[in-house]
């Protein structure tokens, strides 16, 4: 079974209380594209992600807004900003990277909010791929294995792979490549 | 006048002695896909990029063979390698960085052969864009200047603007955008 791969850069979600010290009381954000995932996008709307290692001037703003705030980086974005996020589920942010966030209204020092995103398969029943929500599988590229691929599965979501930058390097995968799941 | 962005990833060109250093003698590249220039490819083969501070396991060889082996890396890469290349041409190599090139058959820690590309515009005199070879101009991304963009005319070129990601992120550009010369 061929899945498509999409590849995340670096990215941001953001919880209201959150996205109003960094933009303004009742900030709207506009919608830059939509995802491949139903009723997500990508905003206009970038922030600065640094610490005292690096700084990350512009980094996407994912819409809509979120429970929690959540960064999102590769493995070689958090060895430019020296820090050492856990690869996770997103919103399982216990225990997670702090970072600094600057938008145009205002700057938080924030912890627990960031991640490397664990590789995933976004499914949905009907796609029939033969595994449960939460199984961890192993996918083929053209010429490498990729192991520890995280199902996610729900009605709502388009069969895809996400990986982030440092993966896709590293696998030799561009966004629109596809891998085999066995 | 709008033109198409290209973003390059981390990369190297190879010349023939390097190569049968690193992949064996009379070794042949097998090509991946085209590239928007013509007769320039993405190699099935890549090589790993490392030097004390930091490894890229998989950095894509292009082809053709060239009379220079050059790495081409963006900021941040060159942040994590812990080097400080040079903004140039291709094939202006004088006093650029050394990097250790790994391939299947060998290893070169190779003097001169690293730098960041500078950000470029591909065209030929039939595309009228109005400036000549080696100008450097200004454009305009939806909301930001980018300036320092160097010209290159040629026949074979085919127009096209190429930015490394570390430019691409900071400017909000990715593959197939559009930015506007004036």
């Amino acid at each position: 079974m061929k899945i498509k791969v999409g590849v995340s850069n670096r990215h941001i979600h953001l919880c209201k209380e959150d996205a109003e010290i960094l933009f303004g009381k009742n900030y709207e954000f506009k919608k830059r594209n939509d995802l491949s995932q139903i009723g997500e996008y990508a905003c206009e709307e970038t922030v600065i992600i640094s610490t005292d290692k690096y700084e990350f001037p512009h980094v996407r703003v994912m819409g809509p807004l979120r429970e929690y705030t959540q960064v999102e980086v590769s493995l070689d974005d958090a060895n430019l900003l020296g820090i050492n996020p856990p690869v996770r589920d997103s919103g399982d942010l216990d225990n997670s990277e702090a970072v600094w966030i600057t938008g145009p209204n205002g700057k938080i020092y924030k912890e627990n909010c960031c991640i490397r995103a664990n590789r995933h398969i976004h499914c949905n029943k009907l796609d029939k791929i033969g595994y449960n929500n939460s199984d961890i599988v192993t996918v083929k590229t053209k010429d490498k294995i990729m192991d520890d691929v995280h199902i996610k599965m729900k009605d709502s979501f388009v069969l895809e792979m996400h990986i982030d930058k440092t993966d896709a390097a590293n696998f030799g995968l561009e966004n629109g490549d596809y891998i085999e799941l066995e």
